[in-house]
């Protein structure tokens, strides 16, 4: 089953078999979520293959049972068993699932791109545009992979991830231009406390969760300079009102953005203290510089990476996004977060919504 | 200016002359907007009379300028005084501003009908469906005043009273269906840090004010019971998708719940200890009794006294509220809090928005 076939073909993959590239806080609890879903089609699948880079990470899931620099005090499953090896979390799995940085997507499965079988389903973790390309994360894995658009699904909603690996209840969103296959990912997933629904919105999903991370940012500085929760909500409502016009100016649908992929998980994200990126916008906000609050982070703050390439985006395509535009020139250096209050929100905005 | 004319016609509205029916703090921290405000406009209407039916309310503002009780730490500005006779407050203003419970908008503005200016234009800040008829706030005041529907206005917004009175920046809309109404109270409050927004949809901004503190109570009951940030924000985003169902099926836009007055809203309340509804939540999803959790707190939960109206205008529209209908059985005492996290987040919706 892990291996070719005389002739070279890649394998089918085996349905049971899920891969999990990368070993983070959100790959780790994934893979407890596979582990422990209590639908007929996830007990079916019952080996969980998770690739760490990190020795001392697979170690400790194969030994301990445990990954306690990500997700401390969770215990994983027996079925989750960590490689150091990707081309071998791969080969032969019938689902492989991409919990990667948005920056390393592309090389991490161009190492493993002929090891995938080729009825492998692709489902994407990833919250980030790829710099350079500005591409989504669906369109690397098209692009590197081949992939038919029945392939590929995109898991995101309200979803930090200590919460999922502590078994607290937990909805998401699974989508993908094929229904038949959104479903397949959901029933994978669903558990007890793991509730995914299904959309075939996948550019409203992935820019909900790519988006979200530079809003998060702006809050978090909010936050780092003490400001209030009104303030907050407002750049809240108004981070979210950006992101929907991009998303539907490239092809999502504007509900999508208002469940749980794009209100959810902003607010998820916005209100918890384990978010990554409201934690590197709070830093920000106190004055650290960009590289200081990088080297302070463990884990990759995506909004810091990706905003340069939404604001690209956005241009690109017409789109105002002022929120995002204030991020990047923060991020770039060339602007003091001590001016961002007003930046963010003294804008003229005379009336909001119906006028007459 | 004060008295009627010898033909008994009730006096023209000086329009620098504002009158806030109720000293919470919400009215407190309107009249200290108001105050403060930095708009030519604003800074021509600089006589500020707040009703309070305390006494000890009154005689704080006047001789200490403060409402500790109410906003504590802040100090009013000297144009700001108070009156125990809610005729006086009223006489001869040009605005005048209702900042009662919900439950009170009747019997207040009928003891003060007579005295208010015929050209007066009259503010909600009410967030609350009155019990018995289900009418909104805007449509008490036009039932008791014959108001033309140019004569009335209502505020909302992420707008926690403390944050607004400590000086802290916050955006709110100001809506009329007369968009000249709208412009004129924008203008009477707009300051430094206080930003006012124009909207002619007053039934959106009303339901988006009125069903968030139903919404919060289930979130402060989530609290209570230790749930995390993702079913917080799954409710949250669900709440909000059944106040715009309700919204636009009473004539409002769902642009209206998407902006400052829905979402912002609902968010600032949800995030913020500072919520009365939220606490009152909390405290219910301790296992406090509804009687108690009312007792111990120092003002109204108008989520408390609504949400049975609510539901009931919704099932009279045909509209779903799920949430909505968890929070009227709680507070009927009819379910257990215990159960109510499988209620909220059970609902067996397999797929959100797009599903082809």
């Amino acid at each position: 089953m892990t291996h070719a076939s005389p002739q070279g073909l890649r394998p089918a993959g085996d349905p049971a078999v899920v891969a999990v590239l990368g070993a983070g806080s959100w790959g780790t609890a994934f893979a407890r979520v596979l582990g422990t879903s209590t639908s007929p089609e996830g007990a079916r699948a019952r080996e969980v293959v998770v690739w760490s880079r990190r020795a001392e990470v697979a170690e400790a899931v194969n030994r301990d049972h445990a990954n306690p620099e990500y997700l401390p005090g969770i215990e994983l499953p027996a079925c989750v068993r960590a490689v150091t090896d990707a081309r071998e979390a791969v080969s032969g799995a019938g689902v492989v699932v991409v919990a990667v940085p948005a920056q390393s997507v592309r090389a991490t499965l161009e190492s493993v791109a002929d090891a995938i079988a080729p009825d492998a389903v692709v489902v994407s973790l990833v919250k980030g545009l790829e710099r350079g390309t500005d591409a989504r994360p669906s369109q690397v894995c098209a692009d590197v992979l081949g992939l038919a658009a029945d392939r590929f699904a995109v898991v995101s909603g309200p979803n930090l991830a200590l919460e999922i690996a502590r078994g607290e209840p937990t909805a998401t969103v699974v989508a993908s231009t094929s229904a038949a296959t959104a479903e397949r990912v959901a029933a994978l997933t669903a558990g007890r406390t793991f509730r995914p629904y299904t959309n075939t919105d996948v550019v409203g999903v992935e820019i909900g969760g790519i988006v979200k991370n530079v809003i998060a940012l702006a809050v978090g500085i909010c936050d780092g300079q003490g400001l209030g929760d009104n303030s907050k909500a407002s750049i809240i409502t108004r981070g979210l009102a950006e992101t929907t016009r991009l998303a539907v100016r490239l092809g999502g649908d504007a509900g999508t953005l208002a469940g749980l992929a794009g209100l959810g998980d902003l607010v998820a994200t916005c209100a918890s203290p384990l978010s990554r990126n409201r934690s590197a916008g709070r830093l920000l906000g106190t004055g650290m510089g960009v590289d200081e609050a990088v080297a302070a982070m463990n884990q990759t703050a995506e909004g810091l990476k990706s905003v340069s390439a939404i604001v690209h985006v956005a241009r690109a395509h017409g789109v105002e996004m002022p929120i995002s535009e204030a991020m990047d020139r923060v991020v770039a250096g060339s602007v003091d977060v001590h001016h961002l209050a007003g930046l963010l929100l003294g804008r003229d905005l005379k009336s909001e919504g119906r006028t007459a």
